[in-house]
């Protein structure tokens, strides 16, 4: 293997500089892992489009890979892949590749649906510099204040539980979406789990779901790296 | 490539016996046509356990190759896969197969999610002797008359329709989950969306949908070998 030069990852930070809580950075956090890469990161907050506009994106992750500047979580994963072939196969072949995009795809849609659970404790927890920017642009995509999205959360748990049930059928019978090993379509899944601990106490998963077991073992993938992150314990 | 004997699909029939319509017995039949194997399908009823009796299962699909009785879609896919490895990748290699678990599992909620739009269009289509049998094993699991169930159809069409952004989102930027071709886990996702328009003429997805659009694709593989089966023109 080549000994390539240390990436920079912009990731989005709270108030804390430590608390990293982006469920798309996480997600390329773990890539860079899975590959065995030198990172360094830097905390990012939201109104810090200045820091990244080399990338053309207004959001991160970003990762800067000598002089190349690149954004977008599938994308990042696609780059990593093409441009270390000789480190372990994210993806895990060709076809995996193609089969990856619906995770990916998926797992946004676990963001949208555990947003409302999170919410006010993103805004709590945000940087000053960042709360207007949060709460606004949030507000508006949701269409009424974070306080009366997030009261409902309780009302919505017992469904968002049952949403799982194809993650949770799946996960009854292999230890991870990838099989005996994660692969991306993993760590893409495990994004939106890791941003609710990350931000937020309330406990999305319950004790002996397949989904928190599976969770778990990727909090502890990479000698705990995700799990050594300030979070909470749910 | 071997000249592989003719296999035995039991296909779930209703009153027509050309009528083909379970969304599990779909995912085998492209399977098959997707190794290339001879096949001869037998329609079969809800009752006829007997028929199907040496494969241990009380529910299609089951194949019969030579002497072995092989049962559930997923274990037919893996036992066509192991079988004839010289054929055409069904998952597409060992990571792919791990990773089409979920597409699987997921297909398994949508045949859930699409019940309400056609268990009424079911009862009327199934052979008269599967009538009471229907009736009462469904209307048991959804806890009320399949009258009532189906009233309620297009109020959920909306929500049903959103649920499925995830394979929307996808399918704009691949043509199948499987990338330029398509693999098992199109096949599996394929077959709650041929089962509907097999047995109900209810439009669940509009025109220009990408979702719509990929069906229509599987509609034509394999020389139109779903499109050629009776269906609604939905």
């Amino acid at each position: 293997m080549s000994s390539p030069a240390t990436i920079r990852l912009y990731d989005l930070a709270g108030a804390d500089p430590d608390r990293r809580f982006s469920p798309y950075c996480w997600r390329s956090r773990l890539a860079l892992a899975h590959k065995g890469l030198p990172v360094e990161t830097v905390p990012w907050r939201f109104t810090e489009k200045d820091a990244i506009a080399p990338s053309g994106s207004l959001l991160v992750p970003v990762i800067v890979d000598g002089d190349r500047w690149i954004a977008d979580s599938w994308t990042i994963a696609n780059y990593l892949e093409d441009t270390f072939p000789d480190r372990p196969l994210l993806f895990g072949g060709a076809a995996s590749r193609q089969l990856s995009r619906f995770y990916s795809c998926f797992a946004d849609s676990l963001v949208s649906a555990i947003f409302p659970f999170v919410a006010l404790d993103i805004l709590h927890r945000v940087h000053e510099k960042d709360r207007d920017y949060f709460r606004q642009s949030r507000e508006k995509r949701v269409g009424t204040t974070l306080e009366a999205f997030t009261a409902t959360r309780d009302d919505r748990l017992e469904a968002f539980r049952a949403s799982l049930t194809p993650l949770r059928l799946t996960l009854k019978t292999q230890p991870f979406f990838g099989g005996e090993r994660p692969l991306y379509a993993d760590y893409a899944m495990f994004g939106p789990f890791q941003w609710a601990r990350t931000i937020s106490p309330f406990v999305l998963l319950e004790a002996g779901d397949p989904v928190r077991i599976w969770r778990d073992r990727l909090l502890d993938a990479f000698d705990g790296l995700a799990r050594a992150a300030p979070a909470y314990a749910t």
